[in-house]
């Protein structure tokens, strides 16, 4: 049995000995880059650009600008195509541009022979501006008479809203406490190792074939077709490994101009890469959010009332747009599903850099304003704020009150109770004084989140595996569902073995995803891959084993449902010690036999029509230097309800990294960016406060396995949902060792310099 | 309709705008260099080898001697393995050898960082010989006590015989005419553009990647695994475009010994190359046969007997050893159906370079004795040479007197009656003096040929294709058969088209197999391609219009059954003008609908249990000029009946290609080899005469078309054929010039004078 073991990763070796091949790793003689000429002001229009004098500078194969780029509008989001023209992305791109839109917007590009002379040619461009003046708040951009991003958008990129368990306003009124807040979640970045890079060339004059480091082949090369105006089948993608993505890699960034790049140049490659300071702020960002909120509390622990605004930031373009802000609504009344909810979300244009996917989707922001509330809420009715969260959170049997979808599994009433326990939240909190005093104080701080498993229905949910059976009885799988990182290939390969009776190490994953003959697939993002992979790999691998066993009885004159296949050897179900025959003989007769048999091959193509939430609870106990105004992690606990653990070692991988993450967001990370100018100040690593090995603690971690009954292997989302509680569960803490409530992101020194001097604690 | 079309090879933009990938287009960095060293005896035993200046040598990686090598003997022979250990090839090799036994054998190689230092270091290795005498011939070689060229095979690769039409003794003693005949062909080579290159390389420490210009990437993958004693699963093989083959890339050549090599280097890239002059000895040739033969015929023209008794030279290593006589064999069986045939063949080890497969595979060398053969029966009675034939030859309704299998399809008297028709036999026949006078006479030949299409039931013939639909409703199709110059991606292509109603420029085929990935089929040769892959390609294009059509009833509310595709639209059968949708409105939804459908693909593994024999004849008139001993092809014709002609111009670049092999075949090439020492003269494209465009006349062509009822599309072998007949036709219009009757090949100057003095014409 493969599945549930904490096996290595199949990559392993490949990645600790370099021999692992990324995207700069794939070379082709005659190879170009190209760079961006990026724009020096946030908002304005090029009134004229002069390119000769780049032209002329000997190594530059070409300049183009938004003059030369096709007039085809396009969008960027890594969303599977809707057939429903409402629910289809905003297309608000061309290649270039001429109207500028944040600090940074991509105006022109230079093609030569290396990033020497490219750098070079880019300093001999002249731009002049018509300046205007930055929207940098969602609030500028919506103020009356604003000046349109988009001309016709009103600068509202969408809205939405949806009702559940009543009216809002007769359960706030019948509430015995009703609270208010307002929440603020900064513009944060993915910071993923290896930058956006790409790289297009064409082997004869029809197709064109981008390598790129990206979370969803397949819809870039839709998408690059769209931009383009090519049918996709003239587009191939290739995706060798990826060093991160954190959904970053879930939009189209770079490949679409490296494609028009090499079909303008006659099919010779270019490659196109940027730097950390390029990155990021000419990929994408997380929405920073402005949370309103109301909640009605009943004495006796009820949470009968919330009611949501959130204002989110989407920059200078749609990108993933609105469907960020709609799919945090979603988080809500899956972890409070018995509870009135009214959500309202606009996402607005700004002059920022545009904000798109980045791990969990819009719940960080969601769930930080959330669990300040309900946080509230417990103390305002002096309940023990877990008891308070046991009392209101989805239960097994719960319904999703909007879409009646009934929760299969939920083991979060159980997660909360294992992190009390791990982190000692009784005995601590019996052992501390009332109100602690001094320099230094101590506190303890949960927060709760549930995360959806996939898109779906929002979304088409598709995957793809195709297995084929080699001569030595070994397999090689193909899966659409790609490995960013995550661990992907290992499960798949786990999976496979545990199905088939094959063992692990004769499952060879085919990594590298090229859409000519890759299954089909959108993608790895929404925490979906392992979950709805499960069910393309768990029909094919049922399907081939039973092919193998067709032809074991042929071989055998048994009939193949007396027989089994265990640690690849094909046995008798009832003496499975006995008449035993590797499962190389059979794969080898069914090549080979002159008559009989085939290789024997099989491909599913599944689509998922259910979405499984997760859940799970963060747990925290810090230490506040008051005068310093800093923050320590004493200990931290995480506990997920992911369904089956596939791989206990990847998962504690996905939950350290996570929780990482999530402390960075709560505590130091924060893009700056100038309100007058819309300057960015930090678009570096050195000034962009990531955290370090030196910042992040031992970090806990525990699951309590539910099975989920409509995955393939009882499996739930894992890869976003770490990084959504430590946030709110770190500002809890911080409000229960000072008595300082903090609602906004990130908490650094300088956040809680000002909100301990309003408090009188400095 | 596609099929029949004379539509443009899909590579062909590809091919003359040089974006074609080849082996070495592939670069890898850190790529190392290597290169064999090879003997300078033809036959002995190294007694000392010291490699060690060589190893100092700065640039040099590492030097391997046959010392250093797993000692696991593998077979090179391209062909399916066969789970009969009685049908298996000769395992003879190793990867270097101690024991030479040709001019140039592989005693050691080096790795370095290029080919300058390779060279140098080479020239740095010190060898010691033991020699012994070469054995050049099959005489000397089967003679009484001579040396083992290899241990306890008595210099015997392998020995067969058939009988088919009764006893031929009998047969020959009521014959009203014996004749007997002693014929000799030369040692060829393929001469193929494109030298034979492998790169190995390995992308994580568990899998060997192999790229190589290869006919076979499948059995490549097969091999390389035996003879490094590992699972095939862990190869991968990767085939580009190549420049040609003819055979020779039908033989595992350089790959084991790349992958050995990364495999020593910790996974380093390890690129080997051939020159010239090295491939031409270091590869394969073709076997040099003498037969004997015995005829019997009566007075009217009817062909009794055949008894022929054939020895062919498999120089140093088995390769594809005694199958190339015993195909060679075959061929006169399906040729003249109803004679009595007596077959004998023996193949021997000699010290020449190792021959292996080459186009036609044996039929050349038999074809040319049978056609003298008859040719002198013919003469003897008194009988046109055509009239002799037509009444001879293989008639539909023949069967195989071996095998009892019928021919399907056979035009083999209709290509006769064309020919002689083009050719104008019987006016010019007629106009011409009864015997010729003066230095310059003109003479016609003619001669026939069968071959088989693929090699069942002798081999496996199995076939595989994988098709999807793209979301624009066109498709990339994915098959074993290797595209090598032949035109097997346009061909199946057109299949597709034509099967699935998609437009032609629709049809993407994938061109570069990938073990990993690549159906599986064993590869081209044996004039298989079209034959075996129709089949899997007619059912999974079948398969595919059927799934396209359930979708499009889904869709449309109307049963599939009514609905058709037509140049990739859906359409009503009744009412094609009406209620038509592209097929790329079926694609969108199977992909992008939330609940049904899904990635449209189709996966067909099919095995051929058949073997249909296409005929033809060439028909030629050349004129002598005696006193300077040349020949010049005034008119030649070569008539085919391959069944259904898939696409008649690349049915005619077949044909004009394998004529002017044939024509050099016949006219011009020969490997010259020392006789005492074993040295070869003449490995080098200056000193070895191919026809160039300046001795190619104008090659008519011309296609009796059949139906092959056992074939997706009706057609039958193409590949090969052309090669066989040229070389006895031209040898026949010699006779039928100058009275001359030459038995032996090629038929240069030095030939024709050594015969002409004989003769007294000079």
């Amino acid at each position: 049995m493969a599945i549930g073991k904490a096996v290595r990763r199949v990559d392993a070796i490949a990645k600790v000995t370099g021999r692992a091949r990324y995207t700069d790793d794939y070379f082709r003689p005659g190879m170009l880059v190209a760079k961006y000429l990026r724009s020096t002001i946030a908002h304005g229009r090029v009134k004229k650009i002069d390119t000769r004098r780049a032209q002329r500078l000997p190594g530059v194969e070409a300049v183009f600008t938004y003059e030369d780029v096709p007039p085809i509008k396009f969008a960027t989001a890594g969303h599977p195509y809707a057939l429903d023209p409402a629910h289809q992305d905003v297309q608000d791109r061309l290649l270039l541009t001429r109207h500028v839109r944040y600090w940074g917007d991509e105006i022109a590009v230079v093609v030569a022979e290396n990033d020497l002379i490219v750098q070079e040619a880019l300093e001999l461009i002249d731009v002049a501006y018509e300046e205007y003046s930055p929207l940098v708040t969602p609030e500028a951009a919506l103020a009356a008479g604003a000046f349109e991003i988009h001309a016709g958008s009103n600068n509202v990129v969408g809205e939405s809203c949806y009702a559940v368990g009543g009216n809002i306003e007769e359960a706030l009124a019948q509430a015995d406490v009703v609270l208010e807040g307002r929440y603020r979640t900064q513009i944060c970045q993915h910071c993923h190792i290896e930058n956006h890079i790409a790289l297009a060339y064409m082997d004869d004059l029809e197709h064109i074939v981008v390598v790129s480091s990206t979370q969803i082949p397949h819809i870039v090369r839709r998408i690059v077709g769209q931009a383009l105006g090519l049918p996709c089948g003239r587009i191939r993608v290739v995706k060798p490994y990826i060093g991160g993505g954190f959904g970053n890699k879930q939009d189209v960034i770079l490949e679409p101009m490296v494609a028009f790049l090499t079909l303008q140049l006659g099919g010779r490659p270019v490659k196109m890469h940027l730097s950390r300071e390029e990155g990021m702020i000419g990929t994408r960002v997380r929405h920073p959010f402005t949370t309103q909120m109301r909640a009605g509390v009943m004495q006796n622990g009820t949470l009968v009332a919330l009611d949501i605004d959130a204002l989110s930031n989407s920059g200078a373009y749609a990108s993933h747009g609105h469907a960020v802000a709609g799919a945090a609504g979603a988080r809500s009344r899956a972890l409070y599903p018995r509870t009135a909810i009214n959500y309202h979300a606009k996402t607005v244009y700004t002059n920022i850099p545009a904000a798109g996917a980045m791990r969990a989707y819009g719940a960080p922001q969601m769930m930080f304003a959330v669990d300040c509330m309900i946080e509230e809420a417990a103390r305002r009715i002096g309940m023990d704020p877990v008891e308070f969260r046991l009392k209101n959170v989805a239960r097994q049997g719960d319904v999703d009150p909007l879409t009646g979808e009934g929760f299969e599994s939920c083991g979060l009433a159980e997660c909360l109770q294992r992190g009390k326990a791990l982190i000692q939240w009784d005995a601590k909190r019996a052992a501390r004084p009332r109100k602690q005093t001094g320099p230094v104080r101590r506190g303890l701080g949960v927060a709760c989140f549930s995360y959806a498993t996939g898109t779906y229905p929002v979304c088409l949910e598709i995957s793809g595996a195709r297995i084929i059976l080699n001569p030595d009885g070994s397999v090689h799988i193909q899966v659409g569902a790609t490995e960013i990182g995550q661990g992907s290939d290992t499960i798949v390969a786990q999976m496979v073995a545990e199905t088939a009776g094959i063992p692990l190490a004769n499952v060879h994953v085919v990594s590298t995803q090229d859409t000519d003959v890759t299954p089909f697939d959108t993608g790895a993002y929404a925490s979906r891959q392992a979950y709805v992979t499960s069910n393309a790999v768990f029909r094919a691998a049922t399907a081939l084993k039973a092919k193998i066993l067709e032809h074991a009885g042929r071989m055998s004159g048994i009939l193949p449902a007396e027989l089994e296949i265990t640690d690849g050897r094909i046995v008798r179900r009832d003496d499975r010690a006995r008449k035993n025959m590797p499962l190389a003989a059979v794969a080898l007769d069914a090549y080979y036999d002159k008559q009989r048999g085939g290789q024997l091959t099989v491909e599913v193509s599944h689509k998922t029509c259910s979405n499984a939430p997760a859940f799970g609870c963060t747990f925290v106990e810090i230490e506040v230097d008051v005068p310093l105004c800093r923050v320590q992690i004493k200990e931290i606990y995480n506990i997920h309800d992911s369904g089956i653990i596939l791989n206990p070692l990847l998962a504690q991988g996905q939950v350290q990294g996570g929780v990482a993450m999530g402390i960075g967001a709560g505590l130091y990370e924060e893009m700056l960016i100038d309100p007058e100018s819309g300057y960015i100040y930090n678009n570096n690593l050195l000034d962009y406060k990531v955290p370090t090995i030196m910042d992040v603690p031992d970090i806990g971690c525990a699951f309590v396995e539910t099975f989920e009954p409509t995955s393939g292997y009882g499996n739930k989302s894992l890869g976003e949902p770490p990084i959504i509680a430590p946030p709110p569960a770190i500002r809890n803490a911080l409000w229960d060792a000072t008595g300082v409530k903090i609602d906004e992101l990130p908490m650094t020194a300088h956040t809680l310099y000002k909100h301990f001097m309003k408090a009188g604690l400095l």
